[in-house]
């Protein structure tokens, strides 16, 4: 069985797994107080250009979107969010269960509008009784997101220019970041998105770590006790260093762009032999993650060698299946998988 | 002004504030543990045709819902609502505040559908990774709906068939239950409606009452340490008296229940002169609340005499506006609207 | 049987319920948008001594407590308090349930000492990892405390700057405050509890009212959406003029410290019976509420005729009991008492 | 710098790493469903001698505790533990951040005993008002201990009796139970365990993983859907299978009890020292953690070349100490710091 079902089915990039075993017996202090996550924190403050961001270093993507958004909102606040957002259907209500609505909003392309937050904003001020009612505060979007698309920059400049406008926070679920920055068309970078957003965070455990999320904080309100709201929700691991150790070897020379580039190659390869045999996507994916509309016969056959991901019914005969490359999916399974989408 | 924009305007029926003048300084135990309650109680569970019900009271429609699901739902677990729901989007987030998802339906008439339910729980369980979202484990409806329609015998046996087949609870917003109970067309009553779910509640503070809401639990397993729960969320008022004491007064003679009919004869009235005069309705409702489609010019005549709530704009010239009667509403003023209603 | 178990036995003064039977079919706005709590507001910021008081009403002590606590504190944030606390050991895990710890400090007197807020402050920030315990960033004291003993001008002065001097806000439960600032030896009033805490509650439900507690909030960093609050925590009344009203009667002639005097000099004559016998007390107490040392003969005994609050055992043969007077005390009722205190 | 402070300065034994790197690029499934978790749950089992006990992998020590606990208990359910507990001290509310009240009972040797628990639970359930007070539902004990002592078979079925006869769930934190279970002294072991308590974990963090806590849970009622639970905390790992991979490389040939005896012969080499040279102990520990009494001159010195871990004051001249020895703790360190612990 060839695996084409997510992006974290192998560990971690060779490089990253040296590392870790480089420096195994070193000794070093615990939750994050060693040389190697000062090493890394300051490498992300230099690749975003500003020494002021306040990085620190989770675990895995729910915990550091739960953590970010529990530390950022009181009570009666909620946050904007697509339909497809992640934290509004794969967390099993994490967000919710540290009390907090998600408020989603329609899109089929997984992205939230400028013009969708500024109405969602004007309808809760205007209300008559808006205490009644939860208090949208965050602008929670992923880039990449859940369907593979990318925000512009100028979408993102607006996005970015509404929620200040409004006094919300802008939160960006990087969990595939790398991918998205590396995409065909794409015209974001790092600094451009640290400047523009409140807070965001660098996946690693889709991006050839062995798990591991940076989370980069540029506004200040959103920085204080940040620390004690991760080891309250879980989230503190105690060889810290491990976090550290990895995001450095990615960033310190460009590994983490490398392996993202190559997965959108491998990506890009799929996409052009589905394209050719007329299949139809949700949407049109510059990035790793491919939603194609494919025959229930085709995918029962694929299914026999390629682990694919079932995402949903389209009517009697169609469904919407996800196919997804990492930064280690080598090209001889692409190859095959190539050849038996041509198969007929 | 004359007011019109809800249900809770003015205080008691008389004879709610006679009794509880007349027992004002009889000296009782506190949180319910009175002679009063257990009348209450004991009548509650005679007019539904069940002693082995499990009845509270408490003091407010928000406080009831927050309590009763935080009571009955595990972490994970979050309750199915029509969009339209009071828990969904009047109520602050307090079930998220809870800890729990409420996952909204689409609807236009304020209802759940069984096939709706059977669906959210179908997709749920088939899907292959469910304990990566939020597990349905209760269905919340309200009667009469947030828009004023009412349910079905039939819809309601329907819905308790597809929660109990699946697992689920169903748990019925009863806040304006006179209402429904009394209008044109219904067939439900309290021994149907406490045999087709596992929790209800008698709304008292749109009908009559002070204040309070008698919450009535069916389902053994949600009766245990509830006024644990009760405390621990605020609800539990030192004089509990004060809500056996009214209850008793409204249920005792069937008082509930004529004062609900009024309110219902006073809406139709203003229901047929809207209807003459042409306007649209959101939806067709038979209870107290009229959600009617006006031009905004006549809105801005009415509300310089009477408080009309304000719904949502529906095109450039009309408005959504609620008009509401109730237990308190006197002909006399029914009359000038229904005569302002017609002038041109 | 008469009750001495509890404050809160009867209904309201009956000036009370006159305001309230007199303005009742008076139809005003919802939810403490009415004139009769701008009234109550306005009057508690004049006897306060300051316009800018946020005052709000709610309905009782635990919903009181838990609003304000979960409004004012972030996640990771705790409360201390005395082990007696209301809020540690009467409200179920309220505080807990908002998600807050309660950092119980050790009191027989039911107080908390400067010196104990001090050096729980300093332990935490000198500790290596502050972050991996809870901050604390509120001190909650009731005034009574729960054991009936009050704070003198002096000591909560020293509180107030202990507090100030660490960022740690100063809170007071004042649901017997009445009882406090009336007491013996008080030299304590509105103006400055009101200047020296954060915020504070006037309680009714135990001195006068059917129910309702006022809140008056100082600190600026507190008022922001408090409303939001008290309606996601199921706090905020339809028909919130029933807070105001009451308050309004209460506070207007100063009924409400004319009523609080009469419970603390019945509460005064039972103690000096039980002083003559010769029977001693957990604490000495000059306000409404008697903790004394009995055998249990003479408990049980006593308990024949008199409804009295079990509180703990003190020996094999001595119990220690709880002995309240109300507003609504009978003299004849302590008359009766005092004689079978005296009976051998 | 030697470090002494804690069990968690270096990476993992190289077995463990050895076993990471020999499968980085083999393809998996994710979040536990692969083949590796699945022997390592397999062999927990026969190693506790019970196929039926449910085994899941978490990352981290709070994150599993909050995990359980938030699982197992509703709303108004607390857990009883020693003041000493690390959920009670040293994780930032966690307990609480759920929902739940941490009931510390006084303990100086870090244990709960039978009577305490007894005690506490008879006090709830003959309260006049156990619903105005925390229902204590779940024992939690840490073997060994935060002060390094270890439970008795015996004292464990004690504690053990006592909760199955009063509905409390027990739980053992085994952050440290390899340590524990190869102590000097020691009379339990896995089976043990596993048959008297509902549920613990064997701790893997500190004892040869990079990171990792088993999961170990035998009462049925606190398997239902507990992978919910650890997905809605954040606590459930992308790549689970390197859970798997770490479990089953310690425990298949007993290397995590060879390891944990290896650092307890090093604590013991120190303990001798200290002895010699007359220091006195918080507690006797047989396990890796020795908490001793030592002149702030003497701490001073020894700080210079090791890293110690302050634990707290005593007197003006003396502080406790933590010191710390691990899997990892090489003998030469031990023998440096012996003899500098010799030095006058």
């Amino acid at each position: 069985m060839i695996y084409f079902n997510c992006d974290y089915n192998e560990g971690a990039h060779q490089n990253v797994l040296d590392a870790i075993s480089n420096t195994n017996m070193v000794q070093s202090a615990g939750y994050g107080h060693d040389e190697y996550c000062e090493k890394a924190r300051n490498l992300i403050c230099d690749l975003c250009g500003n020494p002021e961001l306040y990085v620190q270093f989770l675990v895995g993507g729910t915990q550091t979107n739960l953590t970010l958004i529990a530390s950022a909102l009181r009570p009666h606040q909620g946050v904007l969010c697509a339909e497809l957002g992640h934290i509004n259907v794969h967390e099993t209500g994490a967000i919710e269960g540290c009390g907090h609505k998600v408020l989603a909003l329609p899109s089929t392309d997984g992205k939230v509008t400028p013009d969708q937050v500024e109405e969602a904003y004007r309808l809760h001020v205007e209300c008559d009784t808006p205490e009644h009612t939860v208090q949208p505060k965050m602008v929670y979007i992923s880039n990449p997101t859940e369907v593979g698309t990318i925000y512009s920059k100028k979408e993102l400049e607006d996005l970015s220019e509404v929620c200040k406008k409004n006094g919300l926070y802008l939160y960006i679920d990087g969990a595939r970041l790398g991918y998205g920055l590396t995409a065909k068309g794409n015209d974001l970078d790092l600094p451009s998105i640290a400047k523009l957003c409140d807070a965001f965070y660098i996946g690693g455990t889709k991006i050839g770590a062995l798990f591991g999320e940076a989370i980069v904080i540029s506004n200040p309100a959103l920085k204080e006790d940040f620390r004690y709201i991760i080891k309250q929700k879980g989230g503190l691991l105690a060889k810290g260093r491990l976090l550290g150790i990895q995001f450095y070897e990615l960033l310190k020379d460009g590994l983490y762009f490398k392996i993202s580039e190559h997965a959108n190659a491998m990506a890009e390869k799929i996409k052009q032999a589905l394209t050719k045999m007329g299949y139809d996507f949700l949407v049109d994916s510059p990035t790793n993650q491919l939603f194609v509309l494919m025959p229930d016969e085709k995918i029962e056959e694929l299914s026999k060698k390629y682990s694919l991901s079932y995402d949903h019914r389209v009517d009697e005969r169609t469904s919407c299946v996800r196919i997804c490359t990492s930064w280690a999916t080598k090209e001889e399974n692409v190859d095959l998988l190539v050849q038996d989408i041509y198969k007929k």
